[in-house]
């Protein structure tokens, strides 16, 4: 087999259906977010990212920031081993007490990504408890998806956030089957929030555990930065609870919190997480000072929600069509992938707008967006001329109007 | 089903089985290594740590320190998104060409661990090449048994370097498919060396892309650090080649170095790549750093190989067993899951000497051991203390001696 010419093929027809990938080669500037330096074939040019998920700006914020330098200074570079051979740092230990503590569980468990965390808990439990089956909902995220593939136990797929159709196939399956129900709070792409209490209420019904994917809430919502969950006083119903250092927290990497005994299973069991090397110290470090700070801080949360409402506003002003929804996320609707690509392009090129184009298999075809995520370091400056580039788009394109 | 009760009798098993792990508290000291403080019940302790895979102690030079706390001053915290929304910055890019020209590859393509590149890839290749059937060397790593798994393509496990077991297998199957062979060039626990050129003879002569895992190799061997292949002049055979930044290079990530069209098919495709954040652009300025350093400087790699020497003789000097290999791993036999835990316990309690017991399922039952790792600021004294407290224990125990 020619497998270069397979390659090429294959990347070819992502090209063909204009779903081909191009990383936007950018330079963060710390004090100066969300303003960023774009690296092009014809030099710098300086854009304002509108798609990151450094959701609060914490990624430059100076607590973080001297954690994390003073981390580098104490004791080096990387954790030098997995956390079993001689890589779990006095960082790692206060950081699990830390993420316990924000979520009121008795425990937690770092890993190297909200990714890995979710695969390697829901592949690890699916595995080992015997008959265990895994209800799952629709729009679970990839590495839930893959996760739950990985466990080869029984999944039984329900319908976004129904809770009919959850209780139907719950009431369906073998009464003396353990069972796991696997959700997410904030779903990110549409930004709609799930019935954590309704579903809690059925898996108590059922006898279910609870896994809760809060990685697009953890920092945001609730009065220490818990998520949905503890906004809605909920945390102490949810078997698991998952969330990530690398969204609003501004660092990078992912956790379970839950009770002393399932960490430690997950922590005896997950290959995923045994044969890893373990985080490096710094981003510990940067991780403990960004909860510490957003748990006593209420400031950037209220700011975040007051640019997401004048975002809001102000396009509905303009009858630029985005999709309704309780959370932060933004998603502009085009609902065509080459219009979707192109204008991204133009915003980029020509307005100094960064948000990426979001296309299949990341959303439905036909459902292609601009996921906006406005962060409470977004001006009001910065907003008009968001929504101005988007209306003379709107008007280029002859794509659909919203009337109010 | 009582989740709880299940979870403390599975931890129950591996207490009983004298299998279960306890971390090591440590607080590495930048400038000291390998020194560090060990956080206990009984207050912090000094100890040795003789177990890190931070191989060269690139994690605390300061050229790899200044370049991350640089990288913090300069953009912040974390990369603030997945590769394709937000987080590619300049420093990936520049880490990506500095990994390709390391392996003389046209390109590479970065993970966030050594697991995940393993992981994603072998999944990935063996998900989307229809019929592909991967030969796998039987002490593969878990990393990337678990890609192979994923792949839910054939797989054919050929016995540990066994040349002929490959070719009668290779030999076997249908002429017409695709193959893989995976294979790591030291093998981490045993710390032999695969025949990588006659693995290549036969991969060309069947007509199989190759894919060598050199985790345990790069920055360590080679004029530049780029593995055994490079040592051997045989990265050009190699389709692919894995490695990791958080050994010898003292940070943390994974990656893949291959064709351009090879590295644009996983980025393309893969799960585990597409829909995880970047790494923190920190971590790739000290990686980037780290590895222009080992590419000029053969300092570390000499001084590493005489340290090796050196704790080698002293050990057969006292007649304590330890596997004959051609790599810098010594691996001290126990054979013995109980004796092996307690002499670990023994060394760090009361000798201030960290290694950590690797019992099964990391290797097989009876040939528990102690996994030394000598690196370049191992002094001859820190050698000395350790080769006799070893040999006190040996009598302590009634260990059986090696007679040279």
């Amino acid at each position: 087999m020619d497998f270069e010419a397979f390659f090429k093929s294959e990347l070819d027809g992502l090209h063909g259906e204009g779903r081909y990938r191009v990383f936007a080669d950018l330079e963060r500037h710390r004090g100066n977010f969300p303003r960023a330096t774009r690296h092009t074939p014809d030099g710098p040019k300086e854009v304002t990212v509108w798609c990151s998920n450094d959701y609060l700006g914490m990624g430059q914020h100076p607590a973080v920031i001297e954690a994390m330098k003073e981390a580098i200074d104490h004791c080096g570079a990387g954790a030098g081993g997995t956390r079993n051979i001689s890589g779990t740092t006095h960082y790692h230990v206060v950081l699990e007490q830390e993420l316990a503590d924000l979520h009121g569980k008795e425990a937690a468990l770092i890993f190297n990504s909200g990714y890995m965390s979710n695969w390697a808990t829901l592949g690890t439990l699916g595995q080992k408890i015997p008959s265990l089956i895994i209800f799952s909902d629709a729009l679970n995220h990839a590495s839930m998806i893959e996760g739950i593939r990985y466990a080869k136990c029984e999944r039984v797929i329900w319908k976004h956030n129904d809770l009919n159709d959850l209780e139907a196939k719950l009431a369906a399956a073998d009464p003396n089957a353990p069972k796991l129900i696997a959700f997410e709070s904030i779903y990110s792409m549409d930004g709609d929030i799930s019935p954590i209490k309704e579903i809690c209420d059925l898996a108590d019904k059922y006898g279910a555990m609870t896994y809760l994917d809060e990685v697009h809430a953890v920092g945001m919502y609730g009065p220490r930065g818990g998520g949905i969950a503890e906004r809605e006083g909920l945390m102490d119903r949810l078997t698991i609870i998952e969330g990530t250092l690398g969204k609003s927290f501004g660092v990078m990497g992912g956790y379970i919190a839950a009770s002393t005994a399932l960490c430690d299973f997950i922590r005896s069991f997950a290959s995923g997480f045994i044969f890893t090397t373990a985080l490096p110290p710094t981003l510990a470090a940067g991780a403990i000072a960004s909860i510490r700070h957003l748990k006593a801080s209420p400031f950037e949360r209220a700011r975040h929600q007051d640019r997401v409402r004048k975002l809001r506003t102000m396009l509905d002003q303009k009858g630029i069509p985005h999709m309704h929804n309780p959370s932060h996320i933004v998603p502009v609707m085009v609902g065509d992938a080459a219009k979707c690509k192109w204008i991204s392009d133009i915003l980029l090129d020509t307005c100094g707008v960064y948000v990426q184009p979001i296309n299949y298999p990341t959303v439905p075809r036909k459902t292609e967006r601009l996921r906006i995520t406005p962060t409470p370091l977004h001006s009001d400056a910065d907003i008009e001329h968001l929504v101005s580039s988007l209306h003379q788009l709107w008007s280029r394109c002859a794509l659909a109007r919203h009337v109010a």
